[in-house]
């Protein structure tokens, strides 16, 4: 290099990235201040989380998250005491919490689902549970020896491992959520797990089976979301937020553009339907790092129905929720306020169907949109238009319109609701 | 340590040792034959492949991956020539090149299809072509812009970007392999990609979007396969061999039993139907290490089938099936003839529907069945038998009987076809 000639350009350079950083500190003022306030929400509720015991509740099956030791122990002794009972001439039996509504109770507090005292017995001498009793004892043997071998299954391989007993998949599935609820430990905890869907991209590591996965270098693909929640650990994120994204082609976007590198956060998807595995990972990540949620939906019943299911789950496997749902979750969009706002060409506007408004109006009634006084309006505003768009309507001002404007735009106003 | 103690069970553990790698090195014996075999054949073709020029096949369109800047430099031409033909008063017209099956020639030579002569002119004058003329222009246009970015796109971004012309995604679609042909590149060098879907675990290393993966390092979950293949490059590995897993369920005991450390391989899914980008992975994989492919699938004609796609691909997208296909697929199991040699209980044996059964039939009629004596001879069987099984059936031996004793029994006896 010669002289001073270099010097002015790389003073340009650096003011050109200074003014660049102070626009993105601009932008990024808002999710910030909601990080902070998540942050002191989350710490404060888990520093002193109330137990039950000082809730003044009792009686009541506590279900969750349980190492594999002491979901054996549980089993073992669920022997020993049916040993015991068939040698005091009482036969074999197991005493079943019911899973039924009436027997559920919402705890506040803790924002989560406990089972009251309702159980049924289970008794190998009943011609009508002689059958059912008997999957179950052999049931919660499998489950041994895979916790025994700390490893994973799934609910087919459960199904092959004694079709002759079975004989269809729903009988050995059936048994699973007895089999924890009995022992008071999430389905997960059973080693039992579905198949994965998900992806991650973005400002997070974290460990995996021991081995140390950086989201900020998984190219573009991202990496696949693993199905055995209780293998990830040490979180580690200088992320401001959570981006939650509906699809696959948007977060093929984000990840191309590398967006969590300007904006720093964190991409999830499930692809569609969110998958267990997927739900599990959004709710550990949030915890553990104590990040506020936005999601990214199509701007119709659907894309809400899917922040839905992440925040209060589905209604069968509730007994479990705590682990599964990640209430809070803000909408970010696409909304149908959006459609106005941004100027989204009428062509890129779909009609909806017959379906959609009926899907619509039934959403209308939900605890979920009804305790948010904007989404209930959102949503009314999206069925009396009767109009709906997906996010890839905002192609329509450039394929990369999504990340290059509407995100940082929402992001600087803080629109989300 | 004290004295000559610790040095006996050390010296046990280290024969303990050597003898279970000489136990893997037993079972690779027949693995690490073929692929040297492989590696041989593929270097010889990559090594002299001769050229369209050089068998005397001339007036094709050959069509193949080319770089962002060809296909700009492509398109620019055919502007140019576009406006030089309305100047001259010839109106805008393109020459396309016919896809149907007559105008098809394949090249044994190469193992790839070649499109003839045959074009049809599309012309803006003719009120049959104006809509579909207007339409290839526009997106044309639309490619540029998207390559000239160097980014990638979806179809369904790519119908957002022009709802008001395209009317409907179908017409959008429609053109995209049109001016593939045209061109003479393939559809990912249009960067326009389909969703992701598929996994890889296992011994290799490559370069994505400029990050280094470890696919070893991958926890159990594996790496997401990226929609993009040409951002992949660099591919390391110690493998002998690239097992192709057509489940999900499946891959999962095998990432979490890491049956790779043991066993060097590449483990790959697509969870189901093979997508297009697991297909392209599949098949750069296998051309940049030189190894051999071996499927698991069901044993029923779908799984046949699932190694037919890898294999030939389907039918609509030949004219670019060099870039897709993987030839060469030796089916490692389920096998029909396993369910007896491995003794699988009658119970895991599921009866074949009429649908499976047609389904089987016409699959006898197909190519790569017939054309694979053995291949057809298993499929028969099953057709005779009316049985058919899943993978999930060897569980009826344990959980972990596919990694520990399944696949280390046919790797030794060199059980595939």
């Amino acid at each position: 290099m010669k002289g001073s000639g270099p010097a002015a350009p790389a003073g340009r350079e650096m003011a050109l990235a200074k003014s660049q950083t102070a626009a993105v500190a601009r932008v990024m003022q808002g999710v910030v201040a909601m990080r902070r306030q998540v942050e002191k929400e989350l710490s404060a509720t888990s520093g002193r989380a109330p137990t039950l015991e000082a809730l003044g509740i009792t009686n009541v099956t506590e279900v969750r998250e349980r190492d594999p030791s002491a979901v054996m122990r549980a089993i073992e002794e669920l022997f020993a005491d049916a040993a015991d009972s068939i040698l005091r001439g009482q036969g074999l039996h197991f005493e079943v919490p019911n899973r039924t509504a009436t027997n559920q109770l919402y705890v506040p507090e803790l924002d989560r689902i406990v089972l009251k005292s309702k159980t049924s017995t289970r008794s190998f001498d009943s011609t009508a549970q002689v059958r059912k009793t008997a999957i179950m004892t052999r049931v919660m043997e499998m489950l041994h020896q895979v916790l025994r071998r700390n490893i994973h299954t799934t609910k087919r391989d459960l199904f092959y491992a004694d079709v002759k007993l079975f004989r269809s998949q729903d009988e050995s599935d059936a048994v699973l959520d007895d089999v924890a609820c009995v022992i008071g430990c999430t389905r997960t905890s059973l080693h039992v797990v579905a198949s994965e869907k998900g992806v991650v991209v973005g400002r997070v590591q974290f460990r995996e089976d021991g081995d140390l996965i950086d989201c900020t270098r998984m190219g573009v693909g991202g990496k696949a979301i693993p199905p055995f929640i209780d293998k990830i650990s040490d979180f580690r994120s200088d992320a401001e937020f959570i981006l939650l994204v509906e699809k696959d082609a948007a977060f093929m976007r984000l990840a191309e553009d590398r967006f969590y590198n300007k904006y720093p956060c964190i991409i999830i998807t499930a692809k569609g339907q969110p998958d267990v595995a997927t739900r599990l990972f959004l709710r550990k990540c949030r915890d553990d790092l104590k990040l506020p949620v936005l999601g990214l939906v199509d701007a119709d019943p659907y894309g809400l129905k899917i922040l839905s299911v992440y925040m209060s789950g589905s209604k069968t496997m509730s007994y479990d929720s705590a682990s599964l749902t990640t209430s809070d979750i803000k909408w970010l969009g696409v909304r149908p306020s959006d459609l106005d706002k941004y100027n989204i060409p009428e062509q890129c506007r779909l009609p909806m169907k017959a379906s959609d408004i009926k899907y619509g109006k039934a959403l209308l009634e939900e605890d979920f949109v009804r305790r948010n006084p904007k989404w209930y309006a959102e949503l009314e505003a999206m069925l009396s238009s009767k109009v709906k768009a997906e996010i890839q309507a905002l192609s329509s001002y450039g394929f990369q319109y999504l990340t290059e404007t509407y995100l940082p735009r929402k992001l600087k106003e803080r629109d989300w609701i």
